[in-house]
């Protein structure tokens, strides 16, 4: 362990020779390198103050540094920054002895190398040096031990790999001459037993009381030598009394014949500040926690004579660099990632980019929502995948999916989160296949499939499927109420109704895609209603303001089985294989937008309108402001558009006679509208709308619109879209 | 094997009894009914005439059955179709005889059921009931006997799932009175040994000579015994010879004293056209291919007596829909599904898809071409997981990504092709792992991973690197000779240089995706050039004409270095989680489209200019038109537009001069452009432009974007989409 720094001691390297008084006396004092010992917790602390509050910046940590004597023949102490060294005031530890240093850590490795060479680690390690002689100079070292002890390192953190690089500086000043020793025993042998004895009692009582005492203090012993341990400030009372008076000190140092480091700065404040000639010291080491008289050293220097005026112009040299692991000049590497449990490890590399988001891209943004936030996704088919995908990029953890199909053969190269093999023997059951691909991804993530097919409005059910449907629409209840999120990735029509009457009557974010053959449309819905939905009738829309519409919110005609006549391209609901990455991905982003929007589900449309949207507010918004609706398509030039869109007064899914009568009566009323879906109609008064002309040939249009494109799951908004002609209540931004 | 059917047969199903002559004799004639046989490649075929042709039309269909004689004592014969029964003229086959059947395939199960009812069958198979009686009336069916023998198929092929849901009928004319049997005795013991065997010779002979005879003739026996087969039109020759003349017919049954359905309707014509009382019928059956005489039957019947002018009015009725397995009426089914090959099926169902998007939505696609275009994928990151998937959706089965780097634990969240599993151990190499898991989605495609780092501009090389870095310039050479498409995904703009070069010496389609934070652009390179780019000065673009330009096309400085001393959150290239679900979609739909192009690389930018864009050329592609880059953005509102931009005279990738240089000098013009950057710009005469004064302000406002967004990987022209100042030389349109 006696390892030679800077200095080299060459004689300690074989000190078997107990002998030292001779061997020692006169010579050129030598101190043992202080090692440093960083914890593990040191960089995690790091890293989670880089992110979150330090980003770019590089500007000096003030961080506290544990030193502690050596408590073991062959283990030096050393200097210990861990997670705690970030506390401020300073933590109080026992055997543990507080002291400042200053942590400079850059953002790039090349930054972090452009510190290394001579002049610039000179530099570095001066300004520290400066700040311990002010310190000495002004008597504040004397009142406060540690800062004779300041520290400096260096380093880089590379938080993708988990690898940190860093450097130790202990600022050493280099006084005029040297200390010389006069003398070096053991403390034991030196004061005798009874002595020692009595200098060990007092500065175990010292170290043991209250913790986090200085590592420097002074012991006056009478002339009956009763020991007494005080603070260095007692200096100048304690030297007139005219008892002996020790300078103890808390010492790193193993070696039999060297004290450690950080007695240098303290033994130049002696001769500085004190102006003696010669010093007695304790050099303090332990052996289970108490001070070992054997182990001890009382070490007697003549101290270098200070002239009057040294130092005052500039600062003394200081030098103190630590050496590597190899005893040569560099910087020291570890590699957390190694010992790391790849699961944390992981967990805590999707974390990192998203945090990372905030360094200069999106300093408000709230991650730790982002993953608490728990999301349905109902349907988990090209869609479900891609939605999925999405989230766990975003960082959310929780992740529930809703399909009552299984895995085909034509799905996986279309549905990422299938392989082969789940199509074998008839398909495992996509809910539970999905759920399982995403802890494949990313193990920390909670996700669930459940195997239910959503009751629908315009599929009678028979006797027999009376109870069944009431129990999937409990269920489905059940995990409406148990997510903050519900998407509605389904590729039917009638099958969204449920779900966006569920997301209304409980005020959930509801998020809605639907892909045509090479056109989408993404949307999300409006909040529980409020009695502050458009009026059939209304004309003017403002994107401000009113209540945001749902899916079925510029229908007049209920939603009816579109599953029975199915030609195969219908079933195989085609369509461009990029829209699903498109619309899955919009979808991801319009969601994470309205959870990271104060207003959240009420958050306004997001408007194009020049005059009112670059307003102050939508900028101090996270992820900017969020359309209502987006609508695209591939063909013909890649368009794509927002639009935005009141909610309807007479909404066979949102409004509020729907929500009201779902919320009073439940389950009767929702079989009463899966029986017959003109119930729906005739509650919100669409019936009577219906027999007006007007709405005929709205009904007509609809229809001819959805026989093309409607049954491929795309709404007739989507399709409409497509021939350029926007229905007039939507309102084009 | 004596099945019942339709009028049962309840004797035969005893037959041991081998006394037939008096059990039989003046009964009435009960007929085996004829077994389909439908073989596996009869779906195949017609699911891809379905797929390709019919799509979604049910136009009746004129199919071939054939018809075999029994060739085993307990296996009667049976109508097979196979995928030779769409041939046209329809194939001859020995041992086989042709009938001629109609089709009638339907687009849904719904549809298929509703064909079930009995009326809906009478009709049906009265339809064919009708021709038969017609071509007996018009000795149509005297000179082709086949014509007696029509059959009705109906089925709806579900090819999502391989399911063949089918119905045959048979169709048999109701004769006056029925048939009565006057005797019935294997042939040889009818005939004695010597006749049977001369007429089992030329009933051989007739069988086999050149295949495909008819499986109705006639037996003209001399006084001598000599036999002579000749077809049923020379009835009225034959039976004036005063020769006896027997019907023959490679009969289907093998039951001992009843002969196959098919003789109904020839015994029908026999009475009607030829107006005979009594007719003798040798029924032949093989053994080993030959005509047994013992197994064989001569058949003696009294045939009804047809008045004059029945079935003129209306046909008579008809029957003959076939049982289903269960001896029920009903449809059969066949799930070819449970019996493939789980990749053929595969293979099947992901063809299946695109092939499905010809029967509505896109008829001109060439899904072949499609499947034959070889990618080459620089980049194995979050674009290059997301370009690979959605290619797999369209059906491309080569797929080469090239990526130096390892999985780490923050890609697979965001990285659509790695798993936890992937990032232990230090991480495989992404290119393999990736080449691996697109396996594992679907075993067909052909998929390699190329480790590999490209050379960059301005990454100084060692001495001892050149050598690797010609060994790898010339293997991304040999890579993009060998591919059709080359994908820039990488998230360095210098790594894209040389890809860009390649791509325009080898006029291959380049297509480059890069994410910004928030932003994105997708774009396709120019075609090579060819002396047709835009001079320095140009100020006018139309966007059809002029070659496009590349990713370089507006710098006006050589690539640089951006590696060095990125920050944490430049090196993790944070981004906006679904933007590369967005941009990598985007990218293939835009390659897609361009493979889809009558001018494939050449092909003219999308243009929204009213005047221009909706030309009947564009109309007619596949895929519609396609842009030159889209540039799109999820902060402050979702937008999306598509820009064009002509390829730039002095551009230091795609520009004549370099190309030229690179073909004429190859690896040495490389290694110069590698080790200094500025060469390209002398040669480009960039250097010259620099030194005006309008350059030098243009690099500055360049390298000042580059400083804040460049390095996330994001060009400089995605920047300045987000501020929303668009670059003079590009045209938005």
């Amino acid at each position: 362990m006696g390892c030679v720094w800077l200095k080299p001691l060459r004689a300690a390297s074989s000190d078997s020779d107990l002998v030292l008084d001779s061997a020692s006396r006169h010579s050129t004092l030598q101190f043992q390198p202080l090692q440093s010992s960083i914890d593990g917790s040191f960089w995690a602390k790091l890293g989670n103050l880089k992110l979150d509050n330090l980003r770019l910046s590089e500007d000096p940590q003030q961080i506290t540094g544990f030193s502690s004597a050596a408590n073991h023949a062959d283990i030096p102490g050393s200097l210990l920054v861990d997670d705690r060294s970030f506390e401020t005031p300073a933590p109080a530890r026992q055997k543990l002895h507080g002291v400042p240093g200053e942590l400079r850590n850059v953002n790039t490795l090349e930054r972090f190398k452009a510190l290394h060479p001579l002049e610039r680690r000179r530099a570095l390690i001066q300004e520290s040096a400066d700040r311990i002689w002010r310190d000495i100079r002004s008597g504040a070292a004397e009142a406060d031990p540690a800062l004779l002890s300041r520290f400096l390192l260096i380093s880089y953190a590379d938080l993708k790999l988990f690898r940190f690089y860093y450097w130790f500086a202990f600022p050493a000043i280099k006084p005029p001459q040297p200390v010389m020793v006069r003398s070096v025993q053991p403390m034991q042998q030196a004061l005798g037993e009874d002595l020692s004895k009595g200098v060990a009692e007092s500065c175990n009582q010292w170290l043991s009381s209250g913790g986090g005492r200085p590592l420097f203090w002074l012991l006056r012993i009478a002339e009956d030598n009763s020991v007494e341990s005080v603070p260095l400030s007692s200096w100048q009372e304690a030297a007139s009394s005219g008892e002996r008076v020790v300078l103890a000190y808390a010492d790193h140092s193993n070696l039999q014949s060297n004290p450690g480091w950080l007695l240098r700065n303290t033994l130049l404040m002696s001769a500085a500040r004190w102006r003696v000639p010669d010093l007695e010291v304790a050099c303090l080491r332990l052996r289970r926690g108490l001070v070992d008289t054997a182990a001890s050293l009382l070490l007697s220097v003549s101290l270098p004579h200070i002239p009057e005026g040294w130092g005052e112009a500039e600062t003394p040299a200081a030098f103190g660099w630590e050496l590597n692991s190899r005893n040569k000049t560099g910087h020291r590497e570890v590699d957390l990632g190694e010992s790391m449990d790849p699961k944390q490890l992981a967990s805590a590399a999707v974390d990192l980019n998203l945090r990372l988001m905030r360094w200069r891209a999106a300093p408000a943004l709230d991650t730790a929502r982002l993953a608490a936030t728990k999301c349905l996704l109902l349907g988990a088919g090209t869609l479900g995948c891609a939605v999925a995908r999405v989230l766990l990029g975003w960082g959310v953890r929780h992740v529930t999916f809703l399909d009552s199909g299984r895995v085909a053969f034509s799905n996986p190269v279309r549905q990422s989160l299938y392989e082969f093999d789940d199509c074998l023997k008839g398909g495992k059951p996509k809910a539970t296949a999905a759920a399982a691909a995403l802890q494949r991804i990313f193990p920390d993530v909670e996700s669930t499939g459940v195997q239910l097919c959503i009751p629908m409005p315009g599929h009678p059910l028979s006797e027999g499927e009376v109870e069944k449907a009431k129990h999937d629409v409990k269920q489905l209840e059940a995990l409406v109420d148990a997510h903050d999120v519900i998407f509605l990735l389904m590729d039917t029509r009638e099958s969204r109704w449920l779900p966006t009457l569920l997301g209304a009557a409980k005020n959930k974010l509801v998020i809605n895609a639907a892909l045509g053959f090479e056109s989408f449309l993404v949307m999300r819905h409006g909040a529980a209603p409020g009695g502050d939905d458009a009026p059939a009738s209304s004309s003017t829309i403002n994107c401000k303001g009113a209540r945001l519409g749902c899916y079925f919110c510029n229908d007049v005609v209920a939603p009816l089985d579109s599953t029975v006549d199915r030609t195969l391209e219908q079933q195989c609901t085609v369509a461009r294989p990029g829209l699903a990455g498109i619309a899955g991905s919009l979808a991801v982003e319009m969601c994470c937008g309205v959870i990271q929007h104060p207003q959240g589900v009420r958050a306004p449309a997001a408007c194009h309108d020049p005059d009112a949207s670059s307003s102050s507010a939508d900028s101090a918004l996270p992820l900017g402001p969020v359309p209502h609706m987006i609508r695209g398509q591939l063909g013909g030039g890649f368009a794509q558009l927002c639009l935005v869109g009141q909610a309807f007064r007479q909404c066979i899914a949102c409004s509020n006679a729907v929500v009201t009568q779902y919320r009073e009566k439940g389950w009767p009323f929702i079989l009463q509208a899966l029986q017959d879906p003109h119930a729906l109609e005739d509650l919100t008064g669409l019936t009577e709308l219906h027999s007006s002309a007007d709405a005929l040939a709205m009904m007509d249009s609809d229809e001819e619109e959805e026989s093309e494109e409607g049954l491929l799951a795309a709404p007739d908004q989507a399709s409409s879209a497509e021939q350029g002609d926007v229905k007039d209540d939507w309102l084009e931004l």
